[in-house]
């Protein structure tokens, strides 16, 4: 070992200066209580052994996805990924946020078969096999709801949102799948195709049209998920990743992709996932999903104390990689750069990172990303101004948190001027998607 | 859309020729029974309702951890990752491999507390939340087993041998933590400190001797793994991360460090995790794991057809990133390279992948890894003439496949001459750390 290096070592330490005094609001000097009675119980018996499958700990059984109370039903409705209570960029398979139609079918994958039809020289059915036989491809990206952020168009703001509540339908995930390219290529695509029709084997039927021209980009028939197969709610066995769309084109327990020469105008992109835009008209196929950025760590309804805290948030863009994310500590006035974490992978989720020292004074905080694309994340006045106020999808304006004197942190978003439409949000019969109604 | 591109695409494909002819193999034209009354079953019933926590398929049931009936405890020893069961290079947090030395301990998170003492001009005690609020780190990072490829030391070769059962104790997750540097910069390191002793808060009060340069250059204190708490047997709620040396360096349910001047000899780095060489003498602290891979499809009691096959394996090395891996696929006469699915992070797993159409003739396939040092992983041979036959650990030669003309698939490797030294592998009261016994 070379001393000179060590040395270096420790008197650089890591340049993390702004964190030099956390030890004295953290880190307490042992007292003979250290070792006390109970640190050393587990240390007396013999623990647990081993098993063929793992479960977490019994202490973190109120790690969960959180369903809203005013559902009307579970079977066709969406949950959230607990955003505030997870590390890193992956999310857990058993945390992935859920949203079906008609409720999680059980698809047995020794009678699972994938068929490709329509415009097509030789239509094809595929079982599950079949399609792990192909050329795979393992790629993080994350799966965003189209009515994730909902909640920010509610007016006044709800105080007692949390980040999960705020923008728990995204996930990130590390999918395997075959190109879709692939097996179209298989199938023989004819001329005058320029759409698809997948089908889920749900009770919905649920089904969209995604255009001929992403599938050939960068489409997955997946059939596994953070490297085990697909989760159920996730379509096991079989689904669509679309990368950088909106969740809902990505159709699981895939069982048909019809290839066609124009859109179908499915019940599920009709009377949903359509954007009623100011003037009342109607915008279907708006896929991509927009530059988006959360603060995690402190966010709506934790509390924290004087002292450094590293403020924790997660960005993601269906234009590519995220490029810059920006924090503001003093209610959008001036911004500063976070650090972002690598690898930067495109159209998936980043972790972002900030050291700050609270002084203890009433403050807002806020992030904004940018992708590589040039999009910045709007505030909800610029959101509003281009989209107006009826639609209740596609919201990716900046959230604010507000740390009050006594350090707890509520939702910041100001109230906007006017009312809101009354005829979308929470509608009776609109489903559940990014509601909570 | 732009049609000129979108047949620029189509006719393109994905310049994937080798797999062309597939479909013969597997994808099938549709018949009448394509949409079978099976295929709607899942479709006229209502689904599972929304969950908190989701659980994988019930037909999923199968893929677990491989436990060797031969254990003579299952409180001190080991469980495989099924290698060969899975996809990408995450692997599901309840199939990592286990390794403990007194069972798994039930630690409760409000108890914990960490405490850095020795050398140090500030003893520190930390909670979870302290660790939590330092600044944080997420990694992808393998965590390998001294004892993998223990298998290996068997002579002749164990016919029965699986992906699992070669290679299996080495899995690889994204992991959260606070560099063990800072903490170590809180405290302030005396003048005179070269080593760590990490201690576990097991039924084993595990405890191992870790440099000081290690700990300043990547070593994490990690409280999160794929997005979550740490799992039970992986160290809740704190472990060592210590990248791309053996597992067993990897201090679980950490309780306290001493900083010391000198190394402990604990009886875990004495009566374990020592090599013995050809010559008999006794090495100790072989850390970094030499560059391994493995052939996970098609491997060891699985059956392959003739055509198109993706040869799909794994690899990594403690000395960073894995620059290359070669595929043969007569027996290693020659070789060819494979393609490696990027991110290439270091210190991690990567997959590799390799277009292969078996014309139905016997034959032995296998890979190698190089690692950006430069090291190659060596035949058995090589190997044995290095290491000698004496040792259990650090097994990291070449794993050949034979694939019969049935298109079964059978351990490749060869008998050696010379007869397995007795008194190491399977010997009685050495643990089960690698072996079966």
């Amino acid at each position: 070992m070379n001393r000179r290096k060590l040395l270096r070592l420790l008197s650089q330490g890591l340049a993390l200066g702004s964190f030099a005094k956390l030890s004295s609001a953290t880190g307490q000097a042992p007292s003979p209580r250290s070792f006390s009675e109970k640190s050393f119980e587990s240390m007396k018996t013999l623990g647990a052994p081993l098993r063929e499958y793992g479960e977490r700990s019994e202490f973190e059984k109120e790690v969960v996805r959180y369903i809203s109370p005013n559902l009307r039903t579970r079977h066709s409705g969406a949950d959230f990924t607990p955003l505030e209570k997870l590390e890193g960029v992956i999310t857990p398979s058993s945390l992935h946020f859920e949203r079906h139609h008609g409720g999680v079918p059980s698809v047995d994958p020794a009678e699972y078969r994938l068929v490709i039809h329509g415009l097509v020289e030789r239509p094809l059915m595929f079982t599950l096999q079949d399609l792990k036989r192909f050329p795979s491809v393992t790629r993080t990206y994350f799966i965003e709801c189209a009515g994730n952020g909902q909640n920010g168009y509610r007016n006044p703001p709800d105080p007692t949102l949390t980040a999960t509540r705020s923008r728990g339908l995204m996930s990130n995930s590390s999918w395997t799948g075959v190109p879709l390219a692939i097996l179209l290529k298989e199938a023989g695509v004819k001329a005058g195709a320029r759409w698809l029709i997948p089908e889920g084997q749900d009770a919905a039927a649920y089904t969209r049209s995604l255009p001929l021209e992403k599938a050939l980009e960068d489409v997955l028939v997946a059939y596994a998920q953070n490297g085990e197969a697909l989760r159920p709610e996730q379509g096991y066995p079989v689904r669509l990743v679309v990368p950088g769309w909106e969740g809902s084109i990505q159709v699981k327990w895939l069982r048909r992709i019809e290839v066609a020469d124009a859109p179908v105008m499915s019940k599920d992109e009709t009377s949903e996932y359509t954007d009623v835009m100011a003037d009342g008209t109607i915008r279907a196929f708006t896929w991509v999903m927009d530059p988006e950025s959360i603060i995690t760590y402190p966010s709506g309804q934790q509390a924290i104390s004087r002292g450094f805290h590293e403020i924790r948030g997660l960005a993601w863009s269906g234009h590519g990689r995220i490029r810059r994310v920006e924090v503001s500590l003093d209610g959008g006035n001036s911004w500063k750069q976070a650090s972002l974490e690598g690898p930067l992978e495109p159209l998936a989720a980043v972790r972002f990172k900030y050291n700050w020292v609270w002084d203890g004074k009433p403050t807002t905080i806020m992030s904004r990303a940018t992708d590589e694309a040039g999009n910045t994340q709007p505030t909800p006045e610029e959101f509003f101004a281009r989209w107006g106020r009826n639609n209740r999808y596609h919201y990716n304006a900046i959230q604010a948190w507000h740390v009050g004197a006594d350090g707890k942190v509520l939702n910041g978003d100001k109230a906007l001027p006017g009312a809101l439409a009354p005829s979308r949000l929470g509608a009776a019969g609109r489903g559940g998607c990014g509601g909570e109604a």
